[in-house]
């Protein structure tokens, strides 16, 4: 690996995304994304009982899925990344607790996709052949759990964003002829006082600026060098945000940027405020939409920055403020 | 790197240990490793307003304490492998919001602490030269979000195990003349179908077997071959489990095996039942003491096997058994 800077490595052996498959619920299926994922479904509950089970059945089918996609055994698969924004991540733990490869549970909130790309391309730097990588979130789960019970009706605020339901998996290996993970540069916690949890947008682009600053500082690219970037689930209100940010900053992104969460719901229709968020919402438009994009070649190069909000219930409750963080990933169909 | 079998990998660049350090509650500070640790607590609140912003200090000053003791500049650090029990693990994102280092938040439950050091292990085969690794656990908060109030005064199972108030903390080099990561074998979920959120070792105890069984098979290596065979925090009871399951394999691990959530507490003078546990029990029990054995060379050979319950409280009430996962590393004090 060559290490650029302190927080980015150029990987000798880019791993290949060998495929990729998500699921997604029905409000992601009603946006203008919906041609592109694997399977939609038609209610939340996906005929479990009770919405963590089917957040669970989501990450298990879907991880089936790309294993079922790629062709590849899955026995030749060595690691499993995944991750999830329920508490403890049972939505992976017991959606891939059958799938019999060496697991690694990894929690990055909403950056979690790209934090296990990250670390699958670091192991297959240094000599492993191949690793699978998951994440998921569910609206009714997180909503229950990170804010207030459904039932309640309860309003929410301009600021707010619509957790997708949604898996996405990707399978990456040594061997392949691309689209490619050529480079990562990994965050740091970046917090900047941000305390309202109806705005995780504010909340964490400040770390996607941070990443995407350090991106171009280590690499010496440019945003003209991407055909696209795409930050995970900043909204309408972060992406603005961190437009602002890198304008100040003298990088005009705006012909290349754009955000995984205002891609994947329709403002106007849809009523979902400042747009999708979740671990699965970066995931399933990066499984469903951009790779498609990237095989097909209609994006050759593009940089995948998943952000995260580092909180839990009980934080806000005690008057923390959010703590962020974003991971970025270069993707590019020649090595 | 050359793997063995499917599970474990032997480094071809097998890193050093350099400093660990730890910082523990007073129930652990009146147990028989008192002495070992580097910091005793007077009280679990440590002058905080509540448990969980008392989990984040500890967090923060065992890191602050590791990087000091090592004399490794900290912008020498290049990742933070970090985890913890809390819901969306912020004991780690706000002890460590200030470290400013890429920081890859991970959830193995108690088996966080040597998860993280399997992945900077292979960050560093990978071509990287320093990492840090951290988690913790608080009885306090643990007991507070798992189980009921503390206020409540619930009596507690024989089965139940005691969540160690504490934190473990270790830097990584790829220079250093060892004690060396020589191999690690990275488990797989295992779930044996215990529904007793009350009975952890008996959960974990069938990953903590089926890793073990893995690593002697991927390595050639039979019980005599460590001085030490220690798991994480399996407690009496899987203790007894895993020296049984082992027994019946044909392995006889008695004369070199015990659990560090056996090590922590005085059984009969500490009323903690089957023992030990929490991320921060293994993550204590290795940087406190085991580390210093491996110094001193009393130990020469250890394998340290960390053990997780991959459940939360609404899994159980929903009915689900738990899932365990078990990851070992193989610390020597040669290459």
């Amino acid at each position: 690996m060559q290490k650029l800077g302190k927080q980015t490595i150029k990987f000798d052996t880019p791993p290949t995304i060998v495929d990729c498959a998500c699921i997604v619920g029905p409000k992601e299926a009603d946006g203008p994304l919906a041609k592109f994922f694997d399977q939609c479904l038609e209610n939340e509950m996906w005929g479990e009982k009770t919405w963590e089970k089917a957040e669970s059945k989501i990450m298990k089918e879907t991880v089936n899925m790309v294993i079922s996609k790629s062709g590849v055994p899955s026995d030749k698969i060595e690691y499993c990344f995944a991750g999830d924004l329920l508490n403890q991540c049972i939505s992976s733990s017991f959606g891939l607790r059958e799938i019999n490869i060496p697991f690694f549970g990894i929690f990055g909130a909403c950056s979690t996709f790209v934090e296990g790309m990250s670390l699958a391309s670091v192991f297959i730097e240094g000599g492993i052949n191949c690793a699978l990588c998951a994440a998921s979130s569910h609206f009714c789960s997180s909503e229950k759990q990170f804010r207030f019970p459904l039932e309640l009706g309860n309003q929410r605020p301009p600021t707010s964003q619509w957790t997708v339901t949604g898996a996405g998996a990707s399978i990456l290996s040594r061997d392949g002829n691309g689209p490619y993970i050529t480079c990562i540069t990994s965050g740091k916690i970046v917090d900047m006082g941000i305390k309202d949890a109806n705005n995780m947008g504010a909340a964490m682009a400040p770390a996607a600026f941070d990443t995407l600053m350090t991106h171009f500082k280590d690499t010496g690219r440019s945003p003209n060098y991407y055909d696209a970037i795409l930050t995970g689930d900043l909204g309408y209100i972060g992406r603005d945000i961190l437009t602002d940010l890198s304008k100040n900053a003298g990088y005009n992104i705006n012909s290349v940027y754009n955000d995984c969460g205002v891609l994947i719901f329709d403002k106007e229709k849809q009523d979902t405020h400042s747009g999708g968020s979740g671990c699965g919402c970066c995931a399933s438009v990066f499984s469903g939409y951009l790779f498609k994009q990237l095989k097909e070649q209609k994006l050759r190069r593009i940089l995948l920055i998943a952000t995260g909000a580092l909180m839990n219930a009980t934080s806000s409750q005690q008057g923390e403020s959010i703590p962020g963080i974003a991971h970025a990933i270069s993707i590019e169909i020649e090595k």
